[in-house]
């Protein structure tokens, strides 16, 4: 009786986070209220309050819940010996994540909805400290792959590893801005520019 | 006279940009009023409505003069034969448009103005079509790069050029992402991350 009425709280908490993902994506978070969420969800006011006290409590579980989508994928990905390149590991997660999930007609949407969850830190910092914590989990996990790329002889060891690990970090972001921005991005095309850049041939010139 | 009188319209519409530009690092772009811009740039309403007729136009200003002066140091860096690398090139720009013109302690608070930008183009296409045109050709320059790499045997040529752009592009809006929310990011960790990447011999495992 317990297992079930457990269920039946979690069908309920993601009826309800997905339902305001689609509210903030379609409209924005500042012109998304409540109403909009209950309206969307077709459940009432008490109803969802039970679960969320507010916008900033329904965006900080979107966000949360992100993270913990994209570490498994990203842990999952990376077990293998030798470990993928990063060019495969981005794509793979970005198409796992993004593409696969969400329409490619809601794909800006959704991009949109990330960095005005950015530009909504300035002023949130319970929402702030989400996102802290989970850049510095993804930027753990790229580190410790970027240090099996060493072991396995893939990669230079003389840069630093969170460097690269931020930097690989920065190229997905920068997806979701241009995602955001212009709507015509795909994971295809940042595998392809990470390709060339794997190819270039730098230590032969200094 | 007319020479004269051209460079004290010159010098009032920078001194309105750069007044402008240092209220909205400060409060946001939202919380910002035109009264804000007027007290910090000591001019009258008249005066400033005379060059700039809202938030709006002053905030297009500043995306257009930053996208013009990114170019310029783009061009002037990338004429080099052989053409710098991109963490050369990439670093060189951060450098120069972000770290040297701006004090450490103001840096974030740039950067968080850059994403509020990217955020306001969702309600303002006067604002979405200057970022639009000022990334386009960002992708145009980085992806003429991008060939002379290939003409000079430093990059596979079985890439499409305008994703490693794209790519390059996306570093490049990821380090401002990180900026904003995190305040902890230099041109350095980029040009390493870059160096890390591009060290990586892919080529020989296929």
């Amino acid at each position: 009786m317990a297992r079930v009425s457990q269920e039946h709280l979690d069908a309920r908490r993601r009826q309800i986070l997905d339902g305001a993902a689609r509210c903030f994506a379609r409209n924005g978070f500042h012109a998304t209220s409540m109403q909009d969420v209950f309206a969307e969800v077709g459940l009432s006011a008490g109803a969802v309050y039970r679960y969320f006290n507010g916008k900033e409590a329904l965006v900080g579980a979107i966000a949360q819940e992100a993270f913990a989508g994209i570490r498994s994928a990203f842990e999952e990905a990376s077990r293998a010996t030798p470990p993928p390149t990063p060019d495969v590991l981005l794509g793979g997660v970005l198409r796992l994540f993004l593409e696969e999930r969400i329409p490619g007609a809601d794909r800006q949407a959704f991009a949109r909805l990330i960095i005005q969850v950015w530009t909504e830190t300035l002023r949130d910092e319970g929402l702030a400290a989400t996102l802290a914590e989970g850049y510095h989990g993804m930027r753990a996990l790229w580190a410790e792959l970027v240090e099996a790329y060493r072991r396995n002889g893939l990669m230079r060891a003389d840069v630093d590893a969170d460097h690269v690990a931020r930097t690989l970090i920065a190229t997905a972001q920068g997806y979701i801005a241009q995602q955001a921005l212009f709507g015509d991005v795909s994971a295809d095309m940042l595998v392809d520019g990470l390709n060339g850049l794997m190819s270039m041939d730098v230590q032969s010139r200094s």
